[in-house]
């Protein structure tokens, strides 16, 4: 597989995004994985509040049990999320999320449905 | 959404395996992802050579680039990936992989296609 992450960019994102499993390296599984580690992103967001137009779950794990927390916000609605957890982000509802408590190696991926 | 991992029994695995993202959390979306931390199975395999009837996509990251390696038989084809990757192991291809590096809070999800 090729070297990864693969860097594309993604509406509302102030920085190009790292995919590891996307259309570029695995083909059209119906699915996208994007994301990495937010351990140097305490209290910082991650994207301005945007939408896009598929289903998106956030997968949050960290090496320790529920050693990181994310506040998500979803259409202006403020849930807070301990690793382990899944957040399911509707397509077309605007979001972001914000680290509130996190450890080394800790990672929140995005898997858009129906992408690649 | 439910505490997680969820566990599921799954053909050739020794054990329970513990899933993040299934039917029983997120309903029908196309996938399922299982798997969770290694750290400790350091040259231990995960299962017996078994298969799926489904593709199935291993996500291996770790805390730091590189630190975490695994060995992946498909189909009697031994080859050697390093964090972060992503392997391709085809429906029906006997498989199964062993951990030969690791570092606390290295993860290897294994991301069935088609369920869920």
């Amino acid at each position: 597989m090729s070297k990864l992450p693969i860097f594309k960019s993604v509406e509302g994102h102030h920085h190009a995004v790292p995919f590891f499993l996307c259309r570029e390296n695995c083909g059209d599984v119906g699915f996208e994985i994007a994301g990495g580690k937010i351990d140097h992103l305490l209290n910082q967001d991650v994207a301005d509040v945007h939408s896009h137009n598929v289903d998106e779950y956030y997968l949050l794990i960290s090496p320790n049990e529920g050693a990181a927390e994310i506040e998500v916000h979803i259409d202006g609605v403020v849930t807070r999320h301990t690793s382990p957890d899944v957040i399911h982000v509707p397509a077309g509802k605007p979001h972001k999320f914000v680290t509130r408590k996190v450890e080394t190696g800790t990672f929140c991926f995005g898997i858009f449905v129906g992408e690649g």
